[in-house]
This record gives structure tokens, sequence and C-alpha cells, in this order.
């Protein structure tokens, strides 16, 4: 029914004319974990890294890394967000049990602090391991690559301050972080990238979370295709920032949309994470620290919403 | 507009008459962790908690608690659970992205693997500090005692196998687990339990898990009063469970409907997790291990769904 | 558990105090259609009504007085309205049959084009026919006064242009409809209201809608106590208009809050019809037709979303 | 992207080979009202047919065709119906006003008494005057075909009792209905097929409804492909009956799914409506009656929910 064999040379086409292919073939797959690999970047960890992230647990301070999700929070698109309490239940028994539960309806995976997996993001129809849309994206939930096949991200975890780096409260919206921020914030700060690592970029955008919802979601600041591609090198499991899009919008090239996304996710398999808190991180400089986080086991499901842990 | 003394003193008589006062005064408020408390016994996890389930990280390997959510799983009552995968957006820009989200609609705190908020269960119209629901349950979400309050729950946790020590691989729909079976189990586990734990119980109950839904829902074995007030005592911060209820159901007083939900939550702060896998920690015979687990922020909300790891 | 006596006092005393018996006893109930009656004015439609109806069919021009359901329009506080095709299902058997569903979810008897049931309004705790909201207000659904009792309105039906009688294309937000106004516009238009009818109010207000949903929704133009009670008196079986309120919003006496749904649907069982296009009906001049309209029988809900239809 | 003549030659070999093209070319665009029209066959209610309809209402006697929608109602596959009244808003104002509204979450146009509109169903990738799906079918809504482009259909109804002609209460499950059956029971009944006229199905299935969900959704008796052909050569605009699938399930020939479902909507442009009452209908013989009905004009939707009217 496709012609795949047009699609592919549509692919490299767009890619070459547009420099998408930053320092690699456009033909990403099979991964680096194999053909039927259905969990990219995860794979990273090993029992090695959870034992190095145990290490840096020193102090027991925990930090929650998720938002609260709440009416009233930036969303993106025409994405909604419902959470409503019903009338309660019960008396039940002579014990007179009384209950509530909650309806929540919404883009679940993709609203607020939110988990991107390898089914969120394709390249046309092509998504991670070289899957057509059409062979695995069902109304029922992925029938490949849903979230449901991460499995727990339990690594080390390491905060880039770009904003500190660059001498800014707040980075302003559409700044592109180069790979000479990171390495200049990463110097600043002496801290290493390892491989199995996360990795999450503090901007400062988040400060307008709930305060100029318009002004957040109109553009952001954030990571640049050459500095994801240095994230790429130095093979980390994931990249989160305190935006909505983690990578800079619009990107600097109008030409193209959400070409981070695509380099990570399916050219890569590494995942991303949006408006984290990174306030706190920020302002205590914990910039290594032991990061937890599972995704919800949503069959099928693209993303996942978060409340990840950082401990130090 | 409520006659609270009548209230109050119906309360009285109806714990009296049923003998769901095991050994405390039926005023439990406020909270030992004073009025205006809304954490409950995650006030329990301390630094030196997360330093207690640090140590316990010794070969870095990560079990995961939570189910996979899907259509099909059983579900309480009439509640629901959906997933959709609507029409791939995109392709956005000459790189072409194409994108999924997915909509869910669910009890999403009360479905599948859960969590229990101290918004969830009252005694009455009482709940957890003595807040009458009149006045903090609205459309909106719950004012007062909502999920968001909570935050990480980082610290020992505890398996507690009986069916193991009862010598069978599922316990009965119904079995009431006593203080004996507790104390039991632990015994021959040689575990013990410390303030500020997590503890969840292994009764084999798991294994009907989308194999016999029916009989999963129809009946639980599980903790009765007499062994949660055991745990109440320990100064534990959670009970989970590998059942719907995590109590038995039904109840050997058939007066009483989740009688130890009362206890549990209202009366005491302690948190309930339900639907755990723990199959896995049992065949291990992981007894003891790292907890970790934080409820998604959803303001309001009287549970969290989650995917909660134990870590050796 | 409730004093019933006192909250029946505090509403006699609201009343009096506040002004909203507009000549009438606080106590409306039982309705005139007796204690056990869960369909208020509907009872008003007999088959003449309908056979009256069908004589003002002489042209055979269908008029649609619903608006489009769509992501973008004005809604209420934090309802929500979401729409999303799921990926295509298919293709089935051998002649290859694909299908599209959509996935709702919203507050659907209350967004939009939105008809007002008897379970959506009370006085306090009460209800249509006294009913106390602890006595039927269900999580599932009200369990009395719930949208499947309404039935089919099928009647006479007047369209009153209050805009027109005032020379303007429009009211501005916050004008009240006076009696006079209602009595004025029905001279101009030579129109009269018989017992039975279903009144909808044009005030030019909807041409907000879509263009200035921020204006639409902070006020509106709309029929005041007086001109309902003239309403009442003329024994209706429905009020609409082509605002969000059909009344007058804010209310002229400040410590008020919606008195004309009261008076109309509590009181008097009289249904109120939200955001309806009025715009071709007053263009046309058609002031009297038959009109068409059966909510959906959502089991137990306050409201219906609907497409109602003016035939001449 | 996609190779149309290999569609096209594809969908005419499995019609020739599985018989599904009776009697007309397999190229069905476009339609016989224009290569733009998104109306189908509501292009056949001109106001001579509002004004013959109109005289068929000589009692005033009204009758719901539509399905209380609940919880427990039969669904198809793994749709949902979820409806929850939220906690009561209020009071507000010195007046007191209180309200409630209701969160439903469903595949809305697609569960109990169900409008097929021209989007719902394709031939492979086509649907209605030839639109490819990848062409309209979108996240947010279906970009043509949607459902608020129907508009009333306000005609002459026409009831086809086929289990009173056969004999039974209820036809069984998987019965064909054939062109032989129509006619048969049409004669019995002295009715004629009017071109613009509602034809509806009685087979006594939906007293299975509640009753035995099982049943009722694991097959049907329903039209097929021949007598389908019938009824669009008699230029109808609708067909409904009382089962979920108006269709015979599963069809005689057991390679075909829903094949009358495709040569009615994309194929001819005539509607279908599942799951209505007709029960009323057929116990007092009304053969002949006023329709009246109108989708919700949801933007972009497969289909509406409704209850539809029929009117002696």
């Amino acid at each position: 029914m496709r012609n795949r064999k047009l699609i592919s040379a549509f692919v490299v086409l767009a890619a070459v004319a547009t420099g998408v292919a930053v320092g690699q073939s456009d033909r990403w797959y099979p991964s680096r974990w194999g053909a039927d690999d259905q969990r990219g970047a995860a794979n990273r960890i090993t029992p090695a890294k959870v034992l190095e992230a145990r290490d840096l647990i020193t102090r027991g301070t925990v930090y929650q890394l998720g938002h609260v999700y709440e009416s009233g929070m930036p969303l993106f698109g025409t994405r909604h967000f419902s959470l409503r309490i019903p009338q309660t239940y019960g008396p039940l028994g002579s014990n007179r049990t009384m209950y509530h539960d909650e309806i929540v309806s919404a883009e679940i995976g993709q609203v607020g602090t939110q988990f991107d997996g390898l089914g969120h993001i394709g390249v046309g129809d092509l998504f991670y391991n070289g899957h057509d849309r059409a062979d695995f994206s069902r109304p029922d939930g992925l029938t490949k690559l849903g979230i449901e096949n991460v499995g727990a991200l339990t690594t080390r975890g390491v905060l880039i301050d770009v904003a500190a780096f660059k001498g800014v409260a707040r980075l302003e919206g559409g700044y592109e972080i180069t790979r000479a921020d990171l390495t200049g914030a990463l110097a600043r700060q002496r801290t290493e990238i390892h491989s199995g690592d996360v990795v999450i970029v503090h901007t400062g955008w988040g400060s307008l979370w709930l305060q100029d919802n318009a002004k957040f979601t109109a553009s952001a600041p954030g990571v640049g295709l050459e500095a994801a591609q240095y994230l790429v090198e130095r093979e980390v499991v994931l990249v989160g920032a305190d935006t909505w899009s983690m990578e800079v919008v619009p990107n600097p090239n109008p030409e193209l949309q959400f070409p981070v996304h695509q380099l990570l996710i399916p050219r890569n398999g590494i995942y991303i994470f949006e408006n984290l808190l990174t306030e706190e991180l920020a302002r205590d400089r914990v910039y290594e620290f032991a990061f937890f986080y599972a995704p919800l086991r949503l069959k099928g499901a693209t993303g996942s919403p978060g409340n990840p842990l950082a401990i130090r």
C-alpha cells in the first residue's frame, strides 16, 4: 500500500536539503540495540548505573521534579486536562465508609510534566527502529514502542544550569543552546556527563509557568541540533528541561519543526522529559544526583506523566 | 448546616457497636502531625530513612511494582479506563515531524495500580484530621488533603510474604490476614518492620489479574483490622498488596465495609497502595528493599496511579 | 443527618431578605404535577400542542438552532470540550472496511448549546419538587430528576426579538430584559404566548460567539426576575436565548446569582436552553414556529446538548 | 506518498472477487450531488418532504426512538461510556444557587443509539466522494465529511416490521434480511417507500438490550447486501434498525465485514441509525410517521448520539 522506497528517498532528500543530518547517515535503523528493540537508550541503564546513582545519595535530600497538574496550567495546542471529583460514594456499612475518587480526561502523557516515549515522534512515517506508523499506530494504543516497554530509569542525573552560565535568571524565548553552552556550563559546574546518564537543562523558562502561560508556550529557549548531537555522543538516556519543548522553539532554521525531537527519539532512542521543575536543583547547585523515574505503564501510550525524583 | 454534635455522637456509637475502635479513642484528630497537616505518615520519611533505603541497594536490581494499565484490566464497580491514540499529527516542517499523543479518560487515581491519598476515605463525613467533606470536597478537586501534598515516598520497603508463610501460592478470597500471620511471616523471613517503612503484603491474589478478573474483583484475601492495628503500631507509612483492596473483602464482620481503609487513612494518616506487582519480589525473596515512589501531583486528587520501584 | 427544618427556615429567610420570592410562596413543592413528578413543565406538552405546532409548518423551512460544538467555543468556568479522532480502524474483511469514531470528553450537558434539566439547579440543597440533593445526587448520575425523564419537547415555539424591539443589533452585557420589554416586543411582532409554548429570546449577544469569547462570557443581557415571572405566568415549557446564561448576568441585584434559573427550574419546573442560534429566525422574522427537540437520554444527567429545530 | 492507482486497482479487484459490487460500478465518486458535496442523501430532504412529513401528524402522538445512555449498556469492542456527577457547585449568592453538571467521556457518536455520518466508513482508504482518509482525517476532527454538515433530517419515516412479516417476535442473530423480506413486509403493511424517506427496520433484536448484552452484541439479524441495494434504489435518506449494526452480522459471506455499511455510506451517501427503539412503533403498527432528527453538530465528528422522534 505504501511505497517505502519513495518514502526513504524523500526523507534522505529532505535531510540533505535541510541539514537535519548532523554527522550521521539518515538511515538510523536498525537501532544499536537491535532491530527488535523497543527500549532505546533505556538499555544503557545497567546495575552499575544504579549503583553509581546510589553513591550520589549522601544527604537524603529528595527533590520532586514534577509540576502540579492543574486546570490553568499551560497546554500545547488544543490539548486539555480535566479533573473532577464526583459526588461522594457511601456511606457503606455500619462503619459508614465514604469515599471519593477522581475523573481525569487528558492527553495524559503529553500534558504538564511529560515523558516522551519512542512512539511519540517520527521522521515522516518512520519511527524508532524504522517502524512505519501504519504498522504499529492503532486506535487502542501503539502495538510497538509503547511506553510500557521503557522500564525504570534509575541512574545518575546531571543538571546543566545554562542560565547561570549565561549569567541570567531566564534565557530568552527562542535562544538556541549550543554545544559550547553545554560544555561551558559543565566546565563552570565542574560536572561531567557519563554514558547512561540523565541530563536536565535549566533555562529558567519554568518561572513563567502559571505566571505568563501565553509567553511560556509561545516560544522557548532550548537545546539546538548541535548541542543535541553532543548529548547523543555522550550516550545519555534522556534529555529534560524546564520548558514545554526541551528544544529551542522556534528553531533558528525556520523550515525545521522539532528537529531535536527527531534526532533524539527516533534516530537515537533517547528520551525527552518536558516541563520539569528544576528551580530548586539550580538554587541548591545540585548538579549531580540520583535520578528515579519509571513511566506509568500505559499500554501502547506515547508518553507518561510523572513526578521524577532527584536525590542527594 | 450540619449538626456536628449529632454526627460525632453517631460515629462514636457506630464504632462502639461494631468494634471498629481497636484500641484507640474514636476521636482521631487532630493528627499527631498537627491539625493543619496534610501529609500524614509521609512525615515519617526523614533524610535518615532515605539513607536507610540507599544502604539496601547493593546489587542494582530494579523491580517495577506497577501493573500495565490496559483495556480489560479488572476495574472496581463502574470505573473505566479508556486510552486512544488520535490520528497522527503532522508532517510539520521540511523535516516532516510526525507525532502521536494519547487520550486517556479514567478514574485515574483509582484504577489499576493505585495509591490512596488522605482525601480518599472518610468515616461518615469526617476525613483525616477531622476535615468534613463539606469543607474540602469540591468539583474541581479537593481543597484539602489533595494528593499533591504527599510528596516523595523514598524509604525502606518490606515485603511480607504471607502466602509463603501459609504454604500456598495464593491465599483464598476472603481470607483475613491476622496479626499472627504478619508476625509469623516476618519471623520466617527474618525481617523486621521499622518506623517509617513501607510494607507490602504478598498474597498471591495478583496471579488472577487478567486471568480471571471476575474472581479477582469478587473478593480478596487481605489485611484484617487486628493486623492493620499491628502495622499502625509499627508506624509504617504505607501498606500495599497485590490485591485491589489490600484489606480482606468481604470483612469477616458482615456489617463492616472497608474498615481497614478507615483505620489506616483517616484515623492514622497511613497510605494504601493497591494492585501492586509483588510476584517477582516474592520469587526472588527480596524482603527488604529501597522503595521509590512519588504520586503524580494531580491537584486536589484522591489518589494517583503509579509504577513504584523496589531496588536491591 | 441534615436538619431539614433549619434548612427550610434558612431558605425562607434568604428569600424574604433578597426579594427572590416575586409573588409566590417560598415553598414551591410539591409541584403542580404532583410530588412524584420528574418532568415539570414538559407535562404541558399535550397531543393538542403537537398539532398546534404541526399547523405552523406551511413552507417546509427548517432552522437548526444548535451551534457547532468545537474546540475554541466559549466555555463556562473550567469546563472543557475535547474531541479527538482515533487512528483509523481496519481494514476489515476482503472488502477492506475502514472506520473512524470519535472520543469526546466534556461536561456534555453544560457546554455549547445546552438544555438545563430539573436536576441542574437548586435553592440551597433543595431542587425541583423539594428533593434534597443528598437524596438523589450520586456519582454515577442523579437518581431523580435525570434528563432521561424529560421526553420530547414538540410544541409551538415563539421567538421574542428584544433586540429589534430596543432598536439595536445586540443588547448590552448586563442589560436586564423587563416584563415591559417582553410584552412590548410581542406587541411589535403581533405574537402571543400560549400555555405550553417554548419561548426563545433573541438578544443579538450570540454574534459574539467565537468572535469575542472573552466578552461573550464576561456578562450577558438577559431575562430578569420580573420578566421571568411573566413567562412563568404564561405557563411556558422552556425559555431559551442566544446567550450562555439566558438570564441577565450580572444580576442588577449584586447579591443574587442566577436567581432566574432558580425561579424557572426548581420553583416552576420550566426548562432553560442556552446558546441557541437565533440569528436566522430573527433575520427571517420567524416569530412562530414548530419546535422539535428531545434531550439525549443520558441517565441521571443534569442537561443535554442539542440541535433543536424550528420549522415553518 | 500513496499510490492511488494501485489502491483503485486493488479495490476493484476486491469488489469483483467478493461480489460487493451489486449492480454498480466500483467507482462511486464523484457523488450524484457533486464532487464537493458533504451531505449525501440528506440532500433529498426538500421542503416538500417536510410538508409530506407534517401531513402524517394527525394524532399528536410522539415516540422517542433513542435508548437511554447508561453504564451497562451494550458497547462495541472496547468503546466506553462514562458519566459522573461532580460534587455540587455552590452555594452562590444570597439566593444560594447550587448546581450540578456532568462529565461524560465516550465514543459519543458511536455508542448507544448512534447515527453514522459520511466520515465513519471507508472502502479501504476511500470514503464518500472519493476522499482519501489521509486528506481529511485529523486528530482534532475530520476536516471533511464531519457530522456538522448533515443538517436536519425531517422527513417521512417508514417502519418495516420484518419480524412480524416472518411471524416471530425476534429474528435470529445472523439472519439476513432479503429484498423479498422487505417487499413482503411492506406489502403486508401496505406501506410504500418514497424517495427521500427514512426507513427503519424492526427485527425484535432490541429486546435483548440490557437483558442479554453478550448475545445482543455477538451477532445480529439485519439488512443484507441485496436488500440494501433495494433501499438504495428506493432513494432513501437513512436506514435504521433496532440492532447495533443495522446490517446482518456476521455477513453470510464470511470474507465480508460490514459491506452494507460500505454500500450505503461511502458509495451512496445514505446514513445509518443503530440501536433505535422500535418496539412501540411496531406494537402500535405505526408504519408511516413524521421523522425528526438533527445530529449534534460536533465539528469533525463521524457520528452523533440522538433521540430521534417519530410523530403521528
